[in-house]
């Protein structure tokens, strides 16, 4: 016996899907769901299912919804679009509270490292709505990374020909940073773009 | 719109249960579960749910079984018991695999910075085998920790009253390692137990 009983390891290898997960945490996640009360794992493994059962994309953004389009979709203005990488970024967005226009999820950014080339993200997507929506903006929320930026010059290369005003979120210092800790490039970028008061 | 869409929320709240998982890693997870085919999530849920259902404690040892007995007090010494804290230090012992008896499964060890007294672990049931099965020899394997220590120590103190030989996990070097870097108690440890060769 070098392993444990049959359900136990099942258990295991289904954790150790997930995506960081090793055979150490796994082992633990599968203690924590044996030692846990029967209705408590019902409830995990409905909201489970539940989840891959009722989230959809919508059809417009490609953000998760449980209708056919999502909230934003259906009351922002479709002509501003800001594009993103994940749904996540879109809650981070909508926090602000003074953008009344509609997103774009590309799901992902280029990388060639991962081979991941503009067929893998929702590029063409973006490009039939700006075409159908009569789209005037389109605001690049990409990361400040080399993969978000270079997705951002990508798609800008390929929609300003469209007539369409593309702009990029802008780059400075942190509101609350001490100067001393604000990385080179971020204080160069931040010089560069320095504004009149 | 703070949050996700309610299902969403829901799968994260359930993964956020799970030991040492923050709700960025649950938003991680669930992300994953949303993003895989309909078929592997049931195989999932079901796993989890077989998991909780199948899984039982042996009656005599308390480790994983499916049965009422688990596979080990079935074939093993029972005059022999090894106590160890959990279920999956057992796996580790079973890997040597020249050790014949039975086991015991604390459950936990004595802790009183969490709270965990003696009633909190299976040491009751221990005695009682201690007495109903002739046990000649209990080898505490409980970890080389502080509180594997004074598990050990709090139960050869109750054993060795009752006739039965109580021994201890030798403590030394491991294999393998440089001496430069044992530190300093292992190295006394292993100084104080040394042996004519």
């Amino acid at each position: 016996m070098k392993n444990f009983i049959l359900p136990i390891e099942k258990l295991i290898a289904e954790f150790s899907h997930l995506p960081g997960v090793g055979r150490k945490t796994a082992t633990r996640y599968a203690y924590h769901i044996i030692n846990s009360e029967t209705q408590s794992v019902q409830d995990f493994a409905s909201a489970m299912l539940d989840a891959k059962r009722l989230v959809k994309y919508c059809s417009v953004c490609g953000n998760f919804t449980e209708n056919d389009i999502c909230d934003t979709c259906a009351k922002g203005d479709r002509r501003q679009v800001c594009v993103v990488a994940e749904p996540k970024d879109i809650l981070a967005l909508e926090k602000v509270r003074d953008y009344g226009g509609t997103y774009h999820v590309l799901h992902g950014l280029l990388s060639p490292m991962e081979g991941r080339t503009a067929e893998d993200i929702h590029i063409k997507e973006l490009l039939s709505r700006i075409s159908n929506d009569n789209v005037t903006e389109v605001i690049m929320a990409t990361p400040p990374t080399v993969e978000g930026e270079a997705t951002a010059m990508y798609i800008s290369k390929l929609v300003k020909p469209l007539g369409v005003k593309v702009t990029r979120l802008a780059q400075g210092v942190s509101m609350g940073t001490e100067l001393e800790y604000v990385d080179e490039v971020t204080l160069s970028k931040a010089l560069d773009e320095r504004r009149e008061i």
